[in-house]
Order: structure tokens, then sequence, then C-alpha cells
């Protein structure tokens, strides 16, 4: 019941799709919020009674709290239930699925709907923070077909466009696009941080430096468990922006103005294409 | 006759406090856009004919066109005229000025307005630009306080506060606030335009990927010279943030928690100080 639950409670109750919204979560003060927002019917405490009698069970929980969560969850869970979650990585979440699953693998189907904002919690909840958005679906060998419809058609319920593709390739897309930007935006405001304790740095930071940093915002448990799940993908393409971080500081080293401006406008011409 | 002159000339018209304002640039073009437009209310292309008879001149000009301008300009500078700029760098600018102006020096404000978008050009440019953005002037020994004074209130009068200090202080904030975050985003779209080619990701890229990089959008060879010009204050940062960002990779590596959500937590602490 944060941000990414809160929010598809409310966009699939906009869609008219649901009979029963049930939030889960382990403060029941949180819950009430959630039941006097409008965003569930109910809740409950205990996982397995949750997930008793539901046809669609979606874990927005962080990724560490997975394997305790899958665990008691099995035992509450309807025969045809499908269960997805919303976990940033999907390489952490799978291998703890079928580890704890067994017979019930064919009807998980790992997702993550690209969308979210530095906010969290329901309060921050909005039932148009789908609205398209991509919702990646990484379904297993082991997948049922028609657990994965069942899927898809509830994001598309809540406003997504839904693609597949394999667990490794998300993992590599999202290090690339998202776990490496929020890495590099936290270290540098932490590094800015000190200077600013001497030199009073930020009281002249403008709109553009808001915006770099803005994901620095973003919830630092969370994201510890996200950079630290998908570690292996994510120091790869570490290792890559450091490679060319280097050589463009030696060419502002050297003062070659053409080696900098070929990059530069690589960069625009890139973001300027995928941004429109 | 760019954004920020484009933008000042429109913020100094709704102040009411000019009595004509007069563009000049190298591409006529361009100026007559800004005439039609209603910007300016006549141009000329030859500088010296420009700055003649102005009580107030403003080189809003790229950093490496500084020394040509301020020789030529000096040629039809009237005698109690004040000239300042707008650039992101001043080290470099006071270094040039100091060798050109000679007795003119003490006419002579460095000044910087906080200020931009990713746009560039006089079609970009708005009134409101710089209302409640800070402005730096850094003015020098040898300037004449009264001409300092004369800046201030022209910034004033566009919607900005304004403060002072120095050359070095200046280079040194802007470096990190605004250079280092631009060379970064650039670096990192760069990087990963190579990916993109094999694993089509920017697809996938989220609301806070276009933030963090909306800075990779700017001019290149804007960029390209204030990066340059203030490479020594920009590689001095860029030292203390690989050395941090070092650390946290190793952090990530050793899959320490406890090492990386203090890094998060203190940079989420820190930008939602200064950002409210």
């Amino acid at each position: 019941m944060g941000l990414i639950g809160g929010s598809l409670a409310r966009a699939l109750r906009r869609g008219g799709q649901c009979d029963e919204i049930v939030g889960c979560g382990r403060d029941e003060a949180h819950l009430q919020k959630a039941l006097t927002l409008g965003v569930i019917d109910r809740y409950e405490t205990d996982i397995a009674a949750a997930v008793a009698g539901a046809d669609v069970v979606v874990l927005a929980i962080p990724l560490r709290a997975m394997v305790s969560v899958l665990q008691q969850m099995l035992m509450g869970l309807a025969p045809n239930a499908v269960v997805t979650d919303v976990g940033s990585a999907k390489g952490c979440v799978v291998e703890e699925a079928r580890a704890i699953l067994g017979g019930r693998l064919c009807d998980f189907v790992p997702g993550h709907p690209i969308a979210g904002t530095e906010k969290s919690g329901v309060e921050a909840s909005f039932a148009e923070l789908f609205d398209q958005r991509s919702v990646i679906l990484t379904p297993l060998e082991e997948t049922a077909p028609e657990q994965s419809a069942r899927v898809r058609a509830m994001w598309e319920t809540a406003g997504a466009s839904v693609t597949e593709m394999t667990v490794l390739h998300h993992d590599e897309v999202l290090a690339a696009t998202s776990h490496l930007p929020h890495l590099l935006a936290f270290s540098l405001v932490n590094t800015l941080a000190s200077l600013d304790e001497s030199k009073d740095i930020f009281a002249y930071a403008a709109g553009g430096f808001r915006d770099f940093t803005r994901i620095a915002s973003s919830d630092p448990v969370m994201w510890r468990d996200i950079c630290l799940e998908n570690r292996s993908a994510m120091l790869e393409v570490l290792q890559l922006f450091n490679h060319d971080l280097q050589q463009l500081e030696e060419a502002v080293r050297d003062n070659d103005g053409d080696a900098v401006v070929e990059v530069f406008s690589r960069a625009k011409r890139t973001r300027d294409r995928f941004c429109g």
C-alpha cells in the first residue's frame, strides 16, 4: 500500500474491473489511511488472510521483503489465483520465486511498471500514474500463458501498455536507464553536501540542477535494495560509464574541444530523439 | 540575442526602464526575428555601432567570443557606459577583460544570471526567466561601485535577486552545481547511446530518467566552452565525485547495505532541504 500499490488500486477502481480490493501491510495506521482515502475496500495485516479468495495478488513490496511475503502468501493462495510483483529488478525476484513457489510457479508473472515519482506512500498515490506508461512482464518458461494474459489485462485496465522481455534483458535495461542514474544522483548530491558545508553552493543551484537531482530525493532503503539486488547488471554499466567519463575527463584536461563537443553533441542528439 | 539576451530584453521592457533596446549579432536573419518578435527596437551587426550611445552594454555571448567582442566593443563605448556579461564562468572572462579593457576596466561588472533552460535562441526567450532567480555579480577591485549598482538595479528590474561573491568562489560553486552535472549528464547519455543500439534501452526510460538527462539536451558548443573555460574548478570537483563514487561502487560490490543507505540517506536529506 505504497505509491505503486496505492496507484494501481486507484487505477483499477477507475477501470471498474475489481469487485473488491484488499490491502495488506504491516502498519495498520497506514492501511487505515488507505481505507479512509478510498484506495482499498478493506485490509488485512495477515498475508495469508489477505490473499484468501483473491483472483489476482500484486506484490508491491520492497525487494528484500519478497522471500518472507512469498512464503506467507503461498499458504492462503486460492487455486486459480495469479501472482505478480512490481519489483524494479527481476533476476533476484525470479530466483526467490523459483525456490519458494514450487508447483505454483506457473501462476507467477514477474512484472515491473516503469512509472513512479520521487515520493513514497499511499498518500502520494494517484490513478493516472500508469497512463501511457510501459509495464514490462518477464514471464518464465514455466509461466502459464493464460496467467500472463490476466496480468497484461490488469495493467492495460490501469492505463499502461505492456511489453514482454527476458529477465536478463529487463535487468540490463533498467540498470542503464534507472538504477545507475539513481546511484549517480545520490552519489553526486552526497559529494556536494560536504562541499556545501564550506562553500554554500546549493543557494545558487538552478532549475537544471533540481531536475538532475530529483531522483536523489527517492526512498534510500528502496533504492539500496534495488542497487544491491541488481548489482551485477548495474556494476557492468557503471564500468562503461566510468570508462567513458575518464576519456571525457582527459579531453577536458587536454583542452580538446573537438573531443568534448563530439560527446556532448551525440548525447544531445540521442536525448532529443528519445525524449522528443 | 539568444535565450539569455532575449529574455533579459523582454524582462527589461516589461520593467519599463529602457528607452531603447539595441540587439547585436552576426546572423541578420536571427536579429530580424528578434525585431519581429518585439524583443528589440532595432539591431546592428557591427559591434561598435551597436554599443554607441548605450548606457548599459550586456554581453550575452559564448565565452569563446569574449575576446573578439570586447575588443570591437571598446571602440564604440560611450564614456559613462557600464559593461556586464552573463558568462557561466567568470575567471576566464575577467582575465580577458583585464587584458583588453585598460582604463575602462572600472566600468566592467562581471555577472552571471543563474537561470536558463535546455533550449536556445531568441524564440525560446521569455520575460519571466529571471523572476525570483539569483544573479551573481563578481565585481573586481577596480570596478567602480556605482557601476556595480547600475548592473544590480538592471537585474532587479528584470525580476532577479542579486548577490556578490569573488570570481574564484563563483567558479567553484558553479562547477559543482552546474558544470559538473552537465558533464555527467552528457557523458551518461553518450555511454547509453551505444548500449541503446544493441539493447533498445530508451524505450523503457521513465520520468526520472527524463529529468536526470534534461540538461544533456543543452547546447553542446556552449557547454564545451563552459567546461573548458572553467576546467580547473570542474576537474577539482570531478575528482571529489570520482573518489566518492568509487567508494560507493565498492560498497555495492561488497553488498554493504549500511554503507549504501548512508550515502543515499544523506543525499536525500540534503536535496529535500535545499529543494524544499
